[in-house]
């Protein structure tokens, strides 16, 4: 049995990369950039008007001039005219580039039009006034968004405006999510007495779906040899397969067996925490021989994360250890969160306990209240709960007002 | 000019009902539900063991028998069989059930089987330990997921085991979102010098699909009859119409005479806020003729959002006013975020300021920093933050360390 964190190493050691795809930029949302993205243009790439208004010569309302002439209008979108008699004004619209040989905007709400002359009337003016000048925010060639990020609605924006139609994307791991156990029915089935319906395959579905993995499901009866050659099938055909059960000591727990039969290696089962202890870990390296890559006969590896079969411990482990295998291999800095424990806690196994809690902020703090007991059991438990918080093996007793990591899912 | 807390009043008041719908499950996350989801069965639903091992009735245990004859195998998801003889034992496996007539499970580490014959190795038992009890975690007919709750990977496994294979939630807003202004050009054409390309829309495609919902998008020129006839068909065929730009004082911002002669009610223009003053809300009853409810002639309202064109109005307001509205629509309860200002601030106009911030965590605080200036504007600093915090209009000075809520977009 290994800690958590010697736990966590190991799979963070077993990221990979899955390459790099196009795709159309409103597709893009929640997908990791594989390219930076620098501005094509100066932002504004104009000398643009920043109000609804007149345009002038400063210098003419300096020298007193108040009244002007209104000899044009520059509307967003058309071309730059010219104030051609700097003792005339032009209407200018927010978004419009700003006339040849005018230089501030007075807004209307300053200015009366009456007979085609505007009359300003304030006393002050500033020179250059709501004009946004060409390159302010940024020039041509600066970086807007760094390779790496995850693309929310703000990137999506800069993207437009770059005009990056097509976008490039990490690549998604193609994954293999497995049920296995005789008691587990459909969910449109009613089982009998002494069955259960499949669960874990669809939380982990949903969970995969976070991160915008599409992954496909199957479940296997818990016969070796059916087990055996369906495993070594996907084991050609995916990049990560996640199990859901028979990795205990259970007579009929034939993954281990059937992992190390097919050449899996084992880099660690069972992991000093509750829930999710039977956690088996490994991976295959293996040659493709897909068509895409059989010329260049690419080496590859599949990564198999045997969960235990409770639903608790397939969800803390997925967020636990998939999560983090996957931000690693697609090169995304995530931010530990952390929390502060609203009862006092105690947990005497020498396990890491990850705890339901449910989050709220107060005055800026991040409060875990834990969510325990009272009959309610696993599954109300999770519903209830936002998050797990991290309490550390080598304490008992954990104090109100403690902060500890937090993993979210919600 | 109204307020924000005015403003924010004002469109929770047009909430308004979709109806429901029923989806397959497995596609109902971010979906808001709308029918309890109650337990079919015990949970669990049998005595269920818990350890792979032997099971034994205690009292013979506590008689001093520590071997016992292996008299059958009962695996999970097999029929419930009898122990036939109390001074044998069965082996059971995690997940089944509990046989008849026995009780107390021994788990394979603390028990050696040889010839057919298990010998426990522990001195101490527990009565009926490592079983549990049919209904411990919940009885047939207990609330497992309220009315109203946002679906998560949590929900979709309890969803899965009560056998919930199609499931009913909120209804979507039926959304059209639409871009004004002759300047703008599409994000794959190259714009010409005083052009720049459609971005907000896209933003807000992308803001909308955060809460799930599809939305159509078009774009219209500043010309005036042709605006006015296609929102008047969009009045007919959307809930919500989200529009960026042409609702300021411009000679072409001709969004509010429109609506006004479409009969669309103005029920504000303009708000005591920075970035996102000018905005327009309003909305439009009218009866229903579509073919679905033609006979009920159903009174129904399209809400209108005319959000200012520049880019950090129209991002902002969508998250402060649409975000809001659609969660009292839905009826989701949103508990507000507050987050602890990590710099001084000053603003000094009499709005109310929704800045741009960075997020971090700290020892279980959340620390707002302002993304301000450094002449990298508008696109950057979307990019740049991943919140917004609102600062109250009747201050001038913020200081470190105060604490205000917050709206995040990551």
């Amino acid at each position: 049995m290994i800690s958590v964190e010697k736990a966590l190493e190991t799979v963070l050691n077993s990221s990979q990369k899955f390459g790099v795809e196009e795709i159309p930029f409103l597709k893009s949302v929640g997908r990791i950039l594989k390219e930076e993205i620098r501005a094509d243009r100066d932002f504004p790439p104009f000398n643009r008007v920043s109000m609804d208004g007149i345009v002038i010569d400063y210098n003419q309302f300096k020298n007193g001039q108040r009244s002007f002439k209104v000899a044009g209008i520059q509307a967003a979108g058309s071309e730059q005219i010219s104030l051609k008699n700097i003792e005339n004004c032009i209407e200018v619209m927010t978004g419009a580039v700003l006339p040849n040989n005018a230089n501030t905007v007075i807004r209307y709400e300053d200015v009366t039009i009456e007979n085609g002359f505007a009359t300003i009337n304030v006393d002050e003016l500033n020179d250059g006034q709501n004009v946004h000048d060409k390159g302010k925010d940024g020039k041509v060639g600066d970086l807007l968004i760094a390779e790496n990020t995850i693309i929310s609605g703000a990137e999506i924006g800069v993207l437009a405006t770059v005009g990056k139609s097509i976008v490039k994307v990490a690549k998604q791991p193609k994954v293999m999510i497995v049920s296995t156990g005789d008691e587990l029915v459909g969910v449109e089935e009613v089982p009998l007495e002494h069955q259960i319906r499949r669960s874990n395959v669809f939380t982990l579905v949903s969970l995969l779906e976070r991160l915008k993995i599409s992954s496909e499901t199957a479940h296997i009866t818990d016969d070796k040899p059916v087990l055996k050659s369906k495993i070594e099938s996907y084991l050609e055909q995916y990049d990560v397969l996640l199990f859901s059960g028979a990795v205990s000591k259970g007579k009929y727990d034939f993954l281990p067996e059937v992992f190390d039969e097919l050449g899996v290696e084992k880099l660690f089962h069972k992991v000093a925490q509750r829930p999710g202890k039977p956690f088996w870990f490994g991976r295959k390296a293996s040659f493709s021989m897909s068509e895409q890559d059989a010329f260049q006969n690419e080496k590859r590896q599949t990564i198999v994360f045997g969960f235990p079969g409770n639903p608790i411990s397939t969800f803390v482990n997925c967020l636990a250890y998939f999560y983090p295998w996957y931000y690693k291999s697609l090169d995304l800095k995530v931010e530990e969160e952390t929390a502060i424990l609203a009862d006092d806690v105690t947990f005497k196994p020498n396990l890491d306990y990850f705890l339901q809690v449910k989050l709220s902020y107060r005055f800026g703090h991040l409060i875990a209240a834990p969510i325990t007991g009272n009959g309610s059991g696993d599954l109300a438990s999770l519903v209830n709960a936002d998050a797990f918080i991290q309490l550390p093996s080598d304490k008992v007793g954990f104090k109100k007002g403690e902060v500890f990591p937090i993993i979210r899912y919600r």
